[in-house]
């Protein structure tokens, strides 16, 4: 697992990394963005994944999600995928809601998307061994998840079906059930076909109905989300969490809509809540 | 002066606005952002305006500067122009470093630049004037100016010629004098002529050897940023300081560069350090 590294830049005490490595995965080349706080030699250091949403790659949270003074305040390491395969090889949908920018973090099993768009298992299993074998502060036994839209559904559905894994998991603004949206309805059923039992485990309500569980949750959604009622529709979670007894905090934030500018507001208070799930 | 709103986006506690409006100054559609944090009804909260650098318009401050948090902590309103004139009708250069994105805050006397390349009044007189029309919580009584590089220089050359105007004043990794860097030679140079004694209102250093002078100064400068050596010479404005006994506290930073990174990681302490002044 050779890894390039792109570009590093000195940030809020602590070093700013973009990646690059050749991922089995995906067959394809595969970048992702890593802030390391400034530590002790020898110190291990949790490790936040955050899963982005529709359209980005790894540098839309680099860019605009104001994670790094809170990261170097509490120690805590954040990890930043890319959201699907790229290259003039991969194949691509005219949609921005599908193909390139779009993996839905699933491992197609449809043609023509199955041969590359194995985003499942590289951000469970390809990514989490490229940054234990790279980043020898990264300490791998305490990992969160967290992730925006279509990434906040990556982060609940994975941390669902990995329960031993994630101390901690929150999201902003995540699709809830991809089965119950525009969204969901094209993105799983063009990687996964038609047959809805294939997708359950791809759906945090579905997951959590059928049985999964997490220790704690804790969600914001804004108010003035333009996705809120057609797409993302956070009162199926709360439904889910209420019927399963499952421990959650879910916050309407008055008049904040989908963009980075709402969660850049609220990353720092994240970032704390996994800080003192991930160090205590 | 009509006001039209681009965009306005909750974050932080606050409005994050963009506008745009037909300036007199440049002949031209011009775009700038502001953030008011949330306040009492009838109150006035004080000015930090902020001049971006070559290549850049409002939106790079505005996306990567991690500013919002602090302001709204402060409750300061914070101000971002863009860097020069544009249009199809506006005259450019090949380089990134003359013409548009890089108006270096002068009044243009040459063609075909000085048609709309009169920065220096948009920044010192009519945009001040366009935010105390539009924004009655503004009180520009009590207002601020910082920059990054170009800005920088902006920042510090237009505080110097207006010593009344602002109660504060800062920089990240400032141009700190135009007639010693080849930046400078370029842009005022072509801007002004060859008459280099018309270009000493637009140095810091010569205004400061000419006898301007300001209450307070913070700078910060990253020394591994690549254009320290050629273009920034902070040694300098060192030197400048100390020859008149100005106060200024210029802060040499370890391993960072020229980037958003190093900007977003002190724009908190300097939005800090403007609050203590200008809510004092």
């Amino acid at each position: 697992m050779t890894l390039e590294t792109v570009s590093t830049n000195r940030s809020h005490g602590g070093t700013q990394g973009v990646y690059t490595h050749q991922s089995a995965a995906t067959g394809t080349a595969m970048t992702f963005a890593v802030f390391v706080p400034d530590h002790e030699p020898g110190a291990k250091l949790p490790v936040l994944t955050y899963l982005s949403g529709l359209t980005c790659t790894h540098a839309n949270v680099m860019e605009k999600g104001e994670y790094r003074a809170a990261c170097a305040l509490h120690g805590v390491i954040f990890v930043c995928p890319d959201t699907s395969p790229r290259g003039d090889d991969v194949p691509d949908d005219e949609g921005y809601d599908f193909g390139k920018g779009a993996g839905f973090y699933v491992n197609a099993t449809q043609a023509p998307w199955a041969a590359n768009f194995q985003m499942r298992t590289y951000v469970e299993e390809e990514l989490p061994a490229v940054i234990a074998a790279n980043f020898p502060m990264a300490d791998m036994a305490r990992q969160g998840i967290t992730g925006h839209s279509m990434g906040g559904h990556g982060a609940l559905t994975i941390a669902l079906r990995n329960p031993a894994r994630f101390r901690s998991v929150s999201a902003f603004a995540p699709i809830v059930s991809p089965l119950h949206c525009p969204w969901g309805e094209k993105a799983l059923g063009g990687y996964l076909g038609p047959d809805k039992a294939a997708w359950r485990e791809y759906d945090a309500c579905a997951l959590i109905a059928d049985g999964a569980r997490l220790p704690d949750l804790l969600v914001d959604q804004g108010t003035a989300d333009n996705f809120l009622a057609e797409q993302l529709k956070t009162h199926l979670l709360e439904e889910a969490v209420a019927t399963a007894g499952m421990p959650a905090t879910i916050r309407m934030q008055d008049g904040y809509d989908h963009s980075y500018y709402f969660i850049s507001t609220f990353m720092a208070e994240h970032i704390a809540w996994h800080a003192q799930r991930l160090n205590g």
